[in-house]
């Protein structure tokens, strides 16, 4: 009798079988790294999944109520040939355990749904060869290093058009549950690239007619009245430093967002917002 | 021989004093409501409260670190005829135990300084009277309940030069170290109501000359291409039920945010600072 973990046929009942130990392990990144999967988590930002990137999904589980009060989950589960696996809402709490800190864990309610996916592998040369010609922006975090900003700033870049994120080596993992929370489904709905070599970056950038666009303090051009490329990349820096100025050296524009009041600096979410909406804008 | 604790002379040895546990009690909102207090962490926040804020300042604690980094806290101090006290790391750090959460408080390094503060009590119709005439822009919060985005929409605001903040009952604490935190300061710079009544909140800004403007996706107006009134106050609600019915009926102006992407929201400060900023570039 072999003891091997058969996915559809057996029960999940202990929340400290190895299957959920595993799964719990996703919090942390190199185990992320070594099982090549993270973790998804919540009615939203599954759902954005099975919609965008189903072809990623390895395992889904779905409690008593998360499937009564998500009908339409399963339906997209099963349109893509995925079988959904009844778990007890104490088994997909395990499953969450293990996060970075206190308080994520104690938000990481997963409201009855979660999926584990194969973390993708697009290049950077591979999602910018599949964008389209005219008028584009991309936002490339470099360095951002709070959970919660990266998943905003993947958040506003969709909302705001933007049709590729790119993440330099040195920003947050955009895989950890924190981001994959916060970016409430946008992290599925565009092509994101990760682990780029920040010396890659703005070569590979004008290889693909993409201006390299950032924001500065000391800028002289206002963001207002400046003429933007009509294809360009946002790259915002690390909550605490900002750009580095070999980075801010080779941008083909800097501009300044004029600040009225007495506040000394943007939060990176609210700079990018600024840029990202002002280029949607003008479109 | 008198056990009272006397500020200036005593030297604080023990983190389990009870003047540190006091000021360590600071982070629930019953004790700050019971002490009438707040604490403000870091120099960037309690530099700004000094220079906009020195009367409220009822204690001020510097480890010798922090003294040496920051020079110019001291001299704002001593302006005001504060008297900082000389303490010791592990004090400073065991005045910010007692966290709402893990998360917060493993953040929470006080990098040296710290500022007891007496809660600021200004009313609705005293702030509102003392805003000037001619354009202005103000922020309501209504039922925000994340601290992370309490203090970065009170960051955006200071930012894009809105004249003052105004939160209704059922809003987070704005007194709470974490937003106090995320303000970076801009708690400080303008003026913060907390604690309205939502009935008494549009009344009181008509009378003021100021239009209530929301904004709602099912709006008919474009926020980009709408005509905005020269005194308006942008209201922002819950972070996962946004603004309920019948504060939307009490807006003079609802417009819709354009989203250009696949996102089906967008975050509640990514929506302040869209609008805030809109009404900044049309100044």
């Amino acid at each position: 009798m072999s003891t091997t973990e058969r996915p559809d046929s057996w029960a999940i009942t202990s929340p400290r079988s190895d299957r959920v130990k595993r799964i719990a392990a996703l919090s942390g990144r190199s185990a992320r790294r070594k099982q090549g999967r993270f973790r998804v988590e919540g009615p939203q930002a599954v759902r954005s999944l099975l919609q965008h990137s189903a072809p990623l999904v390895r395992e889904l589980y779905v409690t008593a109520d998360g499937a009564t009060a998500h009908p339409d989950i399963l339906e997209l589960a099963d349109a893509h040939a995925i079988r959904p696996r009844d778990v007890d809402p104490s088994i997909l709490r395990a499953m969450t355990r293990g996060e970075e800190d206190g308080a994520a864990a104690s938000m990481a309610a997963p409201q009855g749904v979660l999926a584990v996916a194969d973390l993708p592998s697009a290049s950077l040369h591979a999602v910018l060869d599949t964008l389209p010609d005219g008028p584009l922006t991309a936002l490339v975090l470099h360095g951002v290093q709070d959970p919660g900003n990266a998943g905003t700033l993947i958040r506003a870049a969709d909302a705001s058009g933007a049709r590729a994120v790119l993440a330099t080596t040195g920003t947050v993992d955009l895989y950890s549950p924190k981001v994959v929370r916060s970016a409430t489904g946008s992290l599925f709905h565009l092509p994101v690239v990760a682990g780029i070599a920040p010396e890659d970056l703005s070569p590979a950038l004008h290889d693909a007619g993409i201006s390299v666009l950032a924001t500065s303090g000391y800028a002289d051009h206002d963001l207002f009245t400046t003429e933007l490329p009509t294809r360009g990349a946002w790259i915002m820096g690390n909550e605490a430093h900002g750009l580095p100025q070999e980075m801010l050296d080779t941008a083909d524009l800097a501009v300044r967002i004029p600040l009225a009041g007495d506040a000394e600096s943007l939060n990176v979410a609210i700079a990018a917002t600024v840029c990202l909406f002002e280029t949607l804008r003008r479109r």
